[in-house]
């Protein structure tokens, strides 16, 4: 590497290291004209100030971390948008970080993460997080922290999310006025609170309804476990009429076990899922989603993050974000 | 922030700082004994070092940057995949950049990432990249620099690309052996390596069937303009009987105005694109695609860049990785 540094700029000038650093930085010691020497040769040669040094004087990295179970996914690909749309305008660096749904991998980014290498960090929690001990720690480092769409309940920081319940609610609903009796929910298995708030919402449907047949199938990362457990679904006396897929992952895997079986959609069974794929509309048939606002909650959750990193002071209802989420009714639930 | 520093572990243990940060880098001027409290209490505390201490001391970052157009798009989602799993093996960190295919940001980014904030980058050049003097300015610079994907015929660095040319010949060939004699190709509208790589292949299947009739239309970032184009390409008088689309996007584009114009696919119009979404063999009708080896050449492009960070021997080969596509022929062109 054979950049320009303060050095080389020091003896270009025949100036001490230090007086060339302090006029860069407009420190009041230094004459003008020294500063404006100093700051003509430097634009001169392109010189850049070592970020390392910079970070280690100011106790600034000027970067964040994102930790996310998984890129390849709409959703989160989304959510990156936002994040980083806000931290090039402020003139944030983002390292990202994937866990893979992996705890221990987890745990190894959130321990690596508490030396100050970042000034904040968001994580969407992996669904296998159980011992929440790692996130407990960091919080109690002090770091700024955001948890955004999937958050642990116990820890009490801000948090940026979808409307879960009533999304689910929605679904289940509108399965419902399309004519379903049985209703499958096939749902994300884990501790995590998206889990329990599309469940909830699943159940409230049902309950509003006057229904207390609920189906409820633990469904998780492996494709061929899961279409599994969707075949003995599908095959069994109790066969739904209709299903809700709490993630987007579980619709594609429904749409495959009704190729394969020969099942019509929405003829014998209707389907509705999260999903924030736009691909959707040309499904065969059109998979009616629920779309989550991803990349409005990127931006929220970088923006608050931000905010705490910059020591400002957090509105009442910047602690728990909640943005709606939209369904969209196409064939697959026979529109 | 309330961590451990030397400074902390120093007044501890009643010793110099100096003392302290040696006895933790093994320093052979440092006693066994000295070595062991101070590791001993460091552990105890769970002492992190400063990472802009380490990476000013060792001029290293152990960070990357891998810089894309999109990360909404199942293409660069893989390849940030297998660049992760490298990085996450090798203890590295990954920093990402996304330019939207602007040649400004794209700028602006290489000009912030000359000053050592990482000690490599990866790039897949922008498609409204023409003045390539930023690049070239990275490059002379020294600092390690690995193309992907979208390259810079024109900059020699170590690049590691899939087989365009090829990969587009096998899916012209394969529209031509199933009936098609009036093929369009969907360009992408820019300069780069893929696109001229795309057309060439086109070009040369057409050739070899003694076909001089191309037909290209260059698309581009909006769909609406891209849907306008196709749209007029339909309603000609030389419509075409089979297109093959440069872009996952483009052949979305397509599926969407043949369902505005009711044109039956395959039966009126075959199709086959670039894409490498799972989701596609769930469209009406399933689409052929020709499938890029994402993740592997994420892989391979990060091993290749940690190679020149570690300066370590290029193999010849490694210079210039080409990993060839997969053609994957579903309903949309009549399989």
């Amino acid at each position: 590497m054979d950049n320009v540094n303060l050095k080389k700029l020091a003896e270009e000038l025949n100036l001490a290291v230090s007086t060339v650093s302090r006029a860069l930085r407009d420190n009041h010691e230094i004459s003008q004209e020294t500063k404006d020497r100093v700051k003509a040769l430097a634009a001169k040669l392109g010189f850049q100030p070592n970020p390392h040094a910079s970070s280690l004087r100011q106790n600034k990295s000027r970067t964040i971390a994102v930790v996310i179970p998984e890129i390849q996914n709409n959703f989160f690909s989304q959510v990156m948008n936002g994040v980083e749309d806000v931290a090039q305008r402020k003139g944030y660096h983002v390292l990202i970080y994937l866990t893979h749904d992996d705890h221990n991998r987890e745990k190894e980014i959130l321990q690596v993460l508490r030396n100050g290498r970042v000034d904040g960090l968001m994580i969407s929690v992996s669904n296998t997080t159980t011992n929440i001990e790692h996130l407990e720690a960091y919080r109690q480092s002090g770091m700024p922290l955001v948890f955004f769409d999937r958050v642990c309940e116990e820890i009490d920081v801000p948090r940026v999310t979808t409307d879960d319940s009533i999304a689910a609610f929605k679904a289940t609903e509108h399965l419902l006025k399309v004519g379903c009796k049985k209703i499958a929910f096939l749902s994300l298995a884990c501790n995590l609170s998206i889990s329990s708030g599309r469940r909830s919402g699943y159940l409230k449907a049902l309950a509003k309804h006057g229904l207390d047949n609920e189906m409820i199938i633990e469904c998780g990362t492996d494709d061929e476990t899961n279409r599994q457990n969707i075949r003995e679904l599908l095959q069994s006396d109790q066969r739904p009429d209709g299903i809700f897929a709490a993630v987007e992952k579980f619709a594609i895997n429904t749409y495959e076990v009704c190729h394969e079986l020969n099942i019509a959609i929405p003829q014998q069974l209707k389907l509705v899922g999260f999903s924030n794929l736009s691909a959707a509309a040309l499904f065969d048939p059109p998979l009616s989603t629920i779309v989550q606002p991803a990349y409005e909650i990127g931006k929220e959750a970088a923006t608050i993050l931000f905010k705490i990193v910059e020591k400002k002071m957090l509105l009442p209802n910047e602690k728990r974000v909640m943005i709606a989420s939209e369904i969209v009714e196409r064939k697959s639930t026979g529109k």
